[in-house]
């Protein structure tokens, strides 16, 4: 069961010549599909690329292999497309067998478009999706089944919204972007003034802008700005049910695992990295190139490069008890500690 | 205010039989409904299950409780269902009361379905659901309003969609599987290579295989396979906001509360616990009856059953902040420490 | 790029008087929209709240600025709205300022609406809705496009939900609610009896009855009870992809940032704050004025009043690296501790 079948066979020679592999083996056997070096069989391209999945090199029954100089002549299959970066490689390999359907050009009849709206006819507008006043879709725009664009909304042109997506009023996307399932971007930011009386709205009259080549997952929800816009950079990578809120900015390249979040007006880096369920407090600054562990909150400004960390990992619960017992009854190890030292000073 | 009215009351006769309770009480007396033991009045039906709640018992107005044999004779309600297992016969009787709304066979005439997919007649299609070219929907299925079902996905019989659910292209789901609304399954995994240009976008082949039985919450995200399929095992549940990677697989029966995230490729065995926010990196191995604690990640394979935990518990914000500072401070402490047995033992 | 126009021009004069403040400066300068005290030019309303950004006032190209009577005099735009909560005084006139788009009352063709329905002829009905049977929605209500609305659910008058959202059968809001695109309400609560033969589903026969002035985020779900209502008070605020799941009771004016989780049964008090990421395991009960910091798990019932944490702070690597092997290694170094005290008082 695949997302999309693949092109007619290529041959080794083709793949070899398009993407810049030295080819070892028969430059006209072809492959049809990928498969991961365990699984493949006739007409599969594998690669082999995390060590971790090295022993399973020898055994598979892949068509052809892309491999680092290194694993050139290891034992497995006889023919290898050797690459400096097999992933990359790979990726760019599978891109081209694996082109996704082609275009529906054309609005369905059962979306609803508003007159003032403008709709590029290369564009594929699904069946129930509803696009504002004044909302504009770029070329090659691929809009999935019940989507919602709001009024003065633009995508910019060869991005794709899969199913289900909210894109509110006056959004700004990008080219080449692509939105997955039940992301909503532009809602309202978290806003609220203290009163006497309780919470009083602040209403949230900024956008969001979205750079060129930024993938943002299902569900992930990015809000509008208090005032003024939320920036998310050229090649931001979101996963699944990232928060981003108000106000924030992202630097280029930037990727973000699932369930990240990150509150307003916090500044992120270019070509950073947060694993999943990290993030980072409102208000702090965030330079390039920063890593932050998996279940690790940024709680002030990071100024210099490299990865950070703070949540301990899963122990064994009975360990687990005794460290947080432990943990507790610091204060006293310390005070204990502290006579000890006393004492000995006293008596020496 | 019910989710779903009741049906024409039921002796208690008829449910001890039914569901094999011993009856202590008044044979022919009726319940139509169900209720908390603090809540109820005549008519309910309540439960004693967790001990917390048995000082409830003996002021209940509940027209009759189901108990453990244990429980038959306390302080309370005159007519007791007696069973061993409680909340597994609660369950199954609230079944019988509230068998939710009948099935309104065919096609909402505002839904879109491609003339190449199969709907049994049997199922319920609402409003607005659009379903995809070869896609099959199984018999007395029911597709809530604006659901989306991809291209080449299946339902197997006896499903349900709530609405808004977006079900990817080619998606498997088993029979009796119930999705809560907001969820997705089938949106891509999350895979770029990166290059000194960026992130290189890497296909999404795979899909989404989900057993039978299965249970998934609202907003809860799914992705499909990178190579391969993601699979959730028969009776697996996944509360709300839930993230399962590309290419995880679950095994039968384990379940996770909301907000839990498990990275990519990650194995996890069968009847395991997952408590709320907790999760495990990717390419890590869970065997089976592993229980993690709210908060805790996992960052390596687990091959022993039991618990496990990492969250330290919320604490009074002085507390906290002491604990913080003595943990910053533990590297000074032990340095202390180590002096300290040198100097006893040069003194010795 | 702003999310709504603003109203024509109005005078210092006019805003002074309708809110409030005391005026230093030109009371015939108008104002037509408001900016960031470091963004703002002609035309725009600033304010100064947080002293963090007190440094953009002396340069500020605002029209006028909204500060405390202590700001009155210093260096920056020479016309002051003055009031002792200026940020509140900003949220009050930005909602003048920033009205919205106008109600377009009445049923959009393309919605779909029960016909034992019923909807007040002043609200606005999106495309792509669905109404179900006995559903109410109330006066100047905004249901945005692809909206579902369950069996026999209500909203009380003035209440907006932005698009895709989900109210699930019975589910009650009240008055002035607003609902960000994406969330679910209403959705079966995780309710699950073991077995020997796996799970049995336990109906959820509750539902989820909600106040007035209730906020709630994008993507944010909210589960129907086991037995009995989830509640959710007055003026409760919830961020984006917050999860509360059943039979949960939040009391007025409790606001949670992203990615809270409350589990079953919790009961929270009035004027709560949780920060992101943060939650409670389910049946405890926190009183009023909790503050939760950010990623902290309450764990068992909390009866003071006061800030709680328990998440470590993001450590660069090699000191969290060291801090996790110190907390390790916690038992061997109260060991030492132990072995020392006991030698010195051998000793003494």
């Amino acid at each position: 069961m695949t997302a999309a079948a693949a092109k007619p066979p290529i041959s080794l020679a083709d793949l070899a010549i398009q993407f810049g592999c030295e080819l070892i083996g028969d430059p006209d056997a072809t492959v049809t599909h990928v498969a991961t070096l365990s699984d493949a069989g006739a007409g599969a391209l594998s690669f082999l690329a995390n060590p971790r999945y090295g022993d399973f090199l020898a055994t598979s029954a892949a068509t052809a292999v892309i491999v680092r100089p290194s694993d050139a002549a290891t034992d497995g299959p006889s023919n290898r497309l050797v690459h400096a970066d097999p992933y990359a490689t790979y990726a760019a390999m599978a891109q081209h067998l694996y082109p996704g359907p082609a275009l529906r050009a054309g609005v369905h009849a059962s979306a609803y478009v508003d007159s003032t709206a403008s709709v590029d006819p290369s564009a594929e507008v699904g069946p129930g999706v509803v696009i504002g006043a004044g909302a504009a879709v770029g070329a090659n725009c691929r809009i999935g089944a019940n989507c919602v664009i709001g009024d003065g909304a633009s995508l910019g042109a060869n991005s794709a919204l899969s199913p289900n997506v909210t894109l509110a009023d006056s959004v700004v996307l990008g080219m080449r972007c692509r939105v997955q399932s039940g992301a909503v971007i532009g809602s309202d930011g978290f806003g609220f003034a203290p009163t006497s009386d309780g919470w009083r709205r602040v209403p949230q009259v900024g956008s969001v802008q979205i750079g060129d080549d930024v993938d943002i997952g299902a569900n992930t929800t990015i809000d509008r700005g208090a005032i003024g816009d939320t920036v998310i950079g050229d090649d931001v990578k979101l996963d699944n049910l990232v928060q981003i809120a108000h106000n924030v900015r992202i630097g280029a390249h930037t990727a973000m695992a699932a369930q990240c979040g990150i509150a307003g007006s916090t500044v992120i880096g270019e070509r950073c990295l947060f694993a999943g369920h990290s993030g980072a407090v409102g208000h702090v600054t965030i330079c390039d190139g920063v890593i932050v562990n998996g279940k690790t909150m940024v709680t002030k400004d990071i100024t210099k490069p490299g990865a950070y960390g703070a949540a301990l990992p899963a122990m064994p619960i009975s360990d687990y008890r005794r460290v947080v017992a432990r943990i507790r009854q610091l204060d006293k190890l310390a005070a204990r500690v502290a006579a000890l030292v006393k004492h000995r000073e006293k008596s020496s």
